[in-house]
């Protein structure tokens, strides 16, 4: 059952304008994408002009933790300021009869909040090991943990989320058979170009040693989608 | 050989803060980044507020074009306003011996300038076709055409790119042998666990008479990068 808790509020903010059908406010739809991203689009405000930059992130409960380094662009400029996080997915080229028609499947998420640092050294590691335990699962145990001076070049931001939409596409093309001749509709070829992200084989680093195997984080992953 | 006109001046809009010695600014090799992406994150300030949509793109020469519908919230808030625009590629997961050298390898490009509305059915119907090219080589010839009143529900924006940075990591980790032990450096795996997108196999539109062959446009498509 969906309760208010689990939805956010339609509002001007999160409202999905265009294709409004497709768009998704309950909460579980936009973690399913946050949850899938290496990667977050980071819109601000910098001296009165919009800045974007890509950084890695994590999501912990209704937050998203973003990662950078001290004294970065970002951090200096976004702490305690409103933020905006974009994701977007290409599930696949929609082939349609027509140009008009011709789309994409995707997954996308847009999500508002505001971004504070993450303060005090046990939260700062907390913060550290959600975004390795989603980044690289069970690679913390298997090598140096960070060192104090490590953890204090680190910076470490949460968006607490206030407000987000997803949009999925994930069809075939909406021709409508009126608008072509018999002839158009019946011999041009119409379908979906599937795109995927996976993992590839591990390219290890020459400095090891032949006899060191690879480590489990990385030997499971290679059969697992991104 | 390099001229002021091949780079975009370094100032402080595009220059990259953090870890600048991979911030790049040559137009070549901004535009191979935007010469890749299906879809472009475009941050613009709504309403005092940072906001970000994820959009299709495609480069015509120093102009990049973003589709959308009329009356979309971006296309009523962005036109004449500055925008920003934010590609990312991870390329791989680059698994360190320790938790601080643990990176990505990735490709990224943020472009700064103004969007305006492309006008004029001729200038609108070019900036179409700029757009299937990119994103459906080959298919405007396949297909029917648009109709004026799908041309007239099309919103087309150009965003003439004024200042831009590039930023690439392409390597294996940056551990530095003296910040760990001798069993640490020597049995601790590290190396690059690669990322990659791929086209899948064609899924045909049920409606499409069995007799209508794969066309060129798709076919030609399978076996390249995306």
């Amino acid at each position: 059952m969906s309760t208010q808790a689990d939805r956010y509020p339609v509002t001007d903010v999160n409202r999905v304008r265009r294709l409004a059908e497709r768009g998704q406010y309950a909460k579980e739809d936009v973690f399913a994408i946050v949850d899938r991203a290496l990667v977050v689009h980071v819109g601000f405000i910098d001296d009165g002009r919009p800045v974007i930059i890509p950084m890695t992130c994590a999501r912990d409960g209704e937050t998203v933790i973003l990662h950078g380094a001290r004294k970065s662009r970002l951090t200096e400029a976004i702490a305690g300021q409103p933020v905006c996080l974009s994701i977007a997915f290409v599930d696949g080229l929609v082939y349609a009869r027509s140009v008009y028609h011709s789309s994409m499947n995707y997954r996308s998420a847009v999500l508002f909040g505001t971004a504070r640092r993450v303060e005090g050294e046990e939260a700062r590691l907390q913060a550290l090991k959600a975004m390795a335990a989603r980044l690289m699962p069970g690679r913390w145990d298997e090598v140096r943990p960070p060192l104090p001076a490590e953890l204090k070049a680190t910076e470490l931001l949460r968006v607490e989320i206030d407000s987000a939409s997803a949009k999925v596409r994930s069809a075939q093309s909406l021709d409508d058979r009126d608008a072509y001749t018999d002839e158009q509709w019946t011999t041009t070829w119409a379908g979906i170009l599937p795109v995927a992200t996976a993992f590839g084989r591990p390219i290890p680093d020459p400095a090891v040693p032949k006899e060191v195997v690879l480590p489990r984080s990385v030997a499971s992953r290679t059969q697992a989608p991104v």
